[in-house]
């Protein structure tokens, strides 16, 4: 399976109970919901997943139920987010153990440090890691940008197998692309970018990894389908739809996480999904006028009657 | 003409002969190179055009060069770039006055302020003048981003014009297009990315003002024409050659600005279109393994035989 | 006078009339209320005299009156900022036709550079200028800090004869300090951090460069008498009381520049020197509530009864 | 205890064997270092004592070995810090149960919050906890600075019982120690600016936590009795000399972390009180010229013959 990992693959939201247990059962849903909208792999414990709001015990339980769900009909890439090298070789290890077919690691975060660091982290952990390991590009989260020749040297020397890329440097992604073409396509190159991952389909983007897949799966199906058919009309169209869908977000008084993906959870709810939107602490979920608003974006769009 | 310019509009790059003169002769080839390349306006004293180097004296020399040059054939945008609003207001009435079609501004910058003042700055802007305004989101230097709800709002009042995006945040310019769609379509829409120019079409974009059309115009307007006849197999091929002559500007020991324009201006010496590769000070011009490396790109896309 | 500017320097503020006119009677009470409070310098045009939101002309305005008005008991600085060299170079110029006795320039902003272009940039400024030039470290509004050893260097050589710190880095500039006497002094090293001047004396400071020293310049004057007297205790003592009433700027609604020159010349239209606290356009003058917060501060230290 | 934690606290360096091991043998050494010279107590698991490279057995074996060396003799603080609030909850736990006496916790980050999120985070800490929650502002890691009115508020309130601020805005630091002095005292406020000591305790803090106290906790505590005694020129020379022992950290090609905790290891090692500088994965250890360097400045200060 290495490095053959492209299309849309979502990164999973996490269900919780109104108690903030972890809600199995709607997750069980969800993960239905997007195999079934055709979904090429899903990931697990990304920034979307609240990894980072997840204890240990947490994290274990949410990836043990992914790979049972997932039951081998897709690959599951789990997300290693920790602060340095040390931690997350313990989360490698432990996601290895639970039979994922990948780990994505991003730069190391919170304590400052150059380039030299950050390459020798990502050989550490391939050398630490029995299955393939992945860069996770989020300057956004951790405050450093990978540059395109370091992740692609460590490409060329199967240290990484792919980047997933939610950096918002559209133009460093499109000379990744071409510079990987270039050297024989080391690296899948998955976007996280998910309103204008045509764009990034005409970069020469293997694939994307859209948080709003979350809510509609066949949407991004279908416009991969139609990117891999060279159809740009179709693609452009369901990305102009997902675009209006991803309003959802523009919700009031809440920013950040808690209006991303509370209006991702919040839609789950509302099309029947999840039991509730319920989130981590210390973020509250959305309520009143603000779950009215998701649910007439999801009406706009046609994904409730 | 308001409101109609689309289609591709270089940043005119300005030549300087080595005394630091601006060189009117190496000036006039470029802008017969734009047009003859099939350009649809040219934006003259925008970032690439040196502005903020150029004391008010040489801007007038640059601005009345332009006009004449292009003697109507295309419109002529004009950068009023400046601090606050009072000295952007004098720009304008000059720049008027040698009879620009449009002038084109940024947020305020330097002193901290928040949008209050940014949009009263647009407005009183826009009551001094007597042609189009358009907005010019460039956070990179201004340190603001112009929100897109604002940008609608002053578009749908008649106080903007348009838009020269160089915000990198495709997200935001995708969202501003399909609001301004939805709008009655009261700006236009131009992206100042040249390396992701096709995703921007896709986006919406009602054209480009691509720095690197300096070097190359008519790659950018094969790849426009190629978008009006719904081509994107073209689209995309012509941008992937244009993001390959784009690595002109990785030079060794140089960065930022002088990296940037200074490739530009030695690409376009190389080609015979400027006298000399000289930057303004306290810039110095690309020299030795650095006009090698530019020579190099050149030839690798055909520009050189 | 090279090089010997110390002591309290306040960045002098600028009125304005209602309609917008430069307030020649309100500056020379100012300038009055200045230097008999005791202060040992004048710092004209920097950002606080609103040098950025100042046409030439303008900029010429308040020049020309802060020499006629200071009548040469006090050394008169004049800050000369604009985007580059050749900008700054004119601004130099005419600073120094009207008989100011240095030019405070910033690092180049707006186009982005690096440290080799810095360092050519005050080279170049020093070249031209027939009066000492100072640097304005203040990277909130150039987006550049200034690094030590670059001031020093630059010191060492000449080409600068001072710095004023408004960077916030206390820590280098503790640095700066240890190193500029280690050096013999050759750089004038003042602070325009007004909520921690003592600090900044403790670091070794030549002086301060207060704004809020426009509305209580007596009481920075007995602080930097106390400081040179060794008496520490007041020093302290002092700078506690300027800190309450630099809670001025605690306005609502209201932020950056419009909130701290707002207060500021609210505070002098209250103690009866300004004749209206108007502000520079775009900005908008504090109102209502606001006016009543910088009056109630005022009394609550002594400043109005 | 709660509340009464003041003077020199420095954050404890945690010392490797050459095989990544904690030297537990060191850690005894350094400990008795610090409390012989001194100090009022011991941060551990913060910044310094690199808590984010540390998985968790490694952090409960350093608290563990920090309560037992201690022996009482001086409080222990323990950073208990991670990503978000269910994950730091979990070592607060930890941390409770080997005896410390409070807690420090950072804002939440990697996942991007509002005010809201981070104020409910400290008051669930707060809930959870069987001792004092300390607030820990760094800005530079966690990319998001304590505002000083929740600060106070939660202080008032009996939510956190002191900060440590490592955030270097010394303004908002001499607003809160006023705040806070006039609020009553209920925080103690402690300044983690090892260079600018001396202006902290001019602004009213209760002590401070500097890293470079590892290297000379002899020095800090006679500049904290110089200052109880009120003796400003003592606590000025004290803070001159270990400005210029801070020079260690100016080593050549590493940056951030390496720099900075890599120079404090060495010198400990070159001390005799480490028996190695060995670096937490991903980072080296200062090696050549760099030791030298250190050396040098030990000399220089007079710290090694």
């Amino acid at each position: 399976m290495k490095k053959e990992i492209r299309g849309v693959v979502p990164p999973v939201v996490t269900p919780l109970t109104e108690n903030h247990d972890f809600d199995r059962e709607s997750y069980a849903k969800l993960i239905e919901h997007l195999i079934s909208g055709g979904v090429d792999g899903l990931f697990v414990l990304g920034s979307s997943s609240e990894v980072v709001f997840s204890t240990d015990r947490r994290r274990d339980e949410i990836l043990k139920a992914a790979v049972e769900f997932a039951k081998g009909r897709v690959p599951v890439l789990a997300g290693v987010i920790d602060t340095e090298t040390n931690r997350v070789k313990e989360h490698i290890k432990r996601a290895a153990d639970l039979g994922v077919d990948a780990v994505v690691a991003t730069a190391p975060f919170y304590a400052l440090q150059t380039m030299t660091e950050v390459e020798r982290h990502f050989r550490l952990l391939a050398e630490a890691s029995p299955v393939p390991v992945w860069a996770y590009d989020i300057p956004v989260c951790v405050h450093t940008k990978l540059p395109g020749d370091l992740l692609l040297r460590l490409g060329k020397e199967g240290v990484l197998a792919g980047v997933k890329d939610s950096s918002g440097d559209d133009v460093a992604f499109r000379q990744l692309c071409l510079d990987n073409k270039d050297a024989g396509h080391p690296l899948s190159l998955l976007t996280g970018h998910e309103v204008v991952v045509d764009g990034a389909y005409l970069s020469g983007a293997d694939g994307s990894v859209p948080g709003l897949g979350n809510v509609d799966p066949a949407g991004y199906v279908r416009q991969w389908q139609a990117f891999q058919a060279g159809d740009w009309a179709k693609v452009r169209e369901e990305q102009d739809r997902l675009a209006r869908l991803m309003r959802i977000v523009n919700v009031k008084g809440v920013g950040g996480f808690g209006a991303g993906i509370g209006s991702f959870k919040t839609a789950l709810w509302l099309l029947g999904i999840f039991a509730s939107n319920t989130m981590p602490e210390p973020v509250t979920a959305l309520s009143g006028e603000n779950v009215e608003h998701v649910r007439g974006v999801l009406r706009e769009v046609g994904l409730l009657p």
